[in-house]
């Protein structure tokens, strides 16, 4: 059975699907130091029906490795602008990177790499992130070989455990929680936004 | 002198006006278990040119607040969806309260508080937040006194400390770091996307 939120994110989704960024959203991490961090990245579908993950990708090279080895405990803040509604998303996340031993998450990242755009796959080969910038030919290649993924390409999958859903639109706004205790069937609470 | 990013947001602000949410940006801070918490606030300008500190509103009764008492350093996710930039802005949070003994700063609140719409100012005497929901009678309530704030209507201040602009369009991506060492004099770096 789908939980109970699902449908509301998938939704969103739908109504909202005119608008790119509507696929993009904020995922908070914490540093090893303690600190926050924030970025905007791209919704790459559900991973699946059970879990309900949600996936996205990211770079070996990315600071925010380190972060999620030093806290799997992500939250990500999904505002739809056009139906204005935010889904805060609080979950584990799990990096599936070259050497992952499982075959279907293996399968998964071969998939999403191949469903990419050349100029997506493209920025896997480009110079290391957050280096001083190297000069503009560095970034002028062809694009990597569609079929296989770069050693570097990763899956990030977030299995959520609470979701807190804030519809704006309503008088009075609308506020839901969903939260997935340890026997794992979701719990419903309206509470004030 | 005005911080070197300063520019570069307000000409972001300025051309992405014609959307009300590119005033919403997302706000990651710490809470006391050391897990991440984002969501979305609204910008409500800047409090001024020395310390170019961001300023916002918060509910007394919010749990962020219990976030910043733990962890003030927090990192703001900024997207702007038309002209494709993000700005990641971390700093330090000052919480601005009816009891602060800052002249200027209590100003600053009864000032913030005028400008906002009766029904911006109508959400500080709703029920407590994250409370089991209450009747929608509730909710149907006269406008506070638009003159004085109300106790639990705070101003919420980010001092940046760092800044990191992501902008999209250009080809090459460009990215670059804005950070302010202790000298307190602002040091550019680019670097790569």
């Amino acid at each position: 059975m789908l939980a109970p939120w699902r449908s509301l994110l998938s939704s969103a989704i739908h109504r909202n699907r005119s608008k790119p960024h509507s696929r993009y959203f904020q995922l908070a991490t914490v540093t090893p130091e303690g600190y926050p961090a924030n970025r905007t990245v791209v919704f790459r579908g559900f991973l699946d029906d059970e879990q309900n993950r949600l996936k996205t990708i990211t770079d070996s090279r990315s600071t925010k490795i380190q972060d999620i080895e030093y806290q799997s405990l992500a939250e990500v803040c999904w505002y739809f602008t056009k139906t204005r509604e935010q889904f805060r998303i609080t979950g584990s996340l799990q990096l599936v990177t070259v050497t992952d031993a499982d075959d279907s998450l293996q399968q998964a990242r071969k998939t999403t790499w191949q469903n990419l755009s050349d100029s997506a796959r493209s920025q896997f080969a480009w110079p290391n992130p957050a280096q001083p910038a190297a000069d503009k030919s560095a970034f002028e290649i062809d694009p990597p070989d569609a079929d296989t993924p770069l050693d570097n390409f990763c899956l990030l999958l977030l299995t959520p455990k609470k979701i807190d859903h804030l519809q704006l639109r309503s008088n009075p706004q609308q506020r839901c929680w969903y939260i997935l205790p340890s026997d794992q069937t979701w719990i419903t609470q309206q509470v004030n936004p």
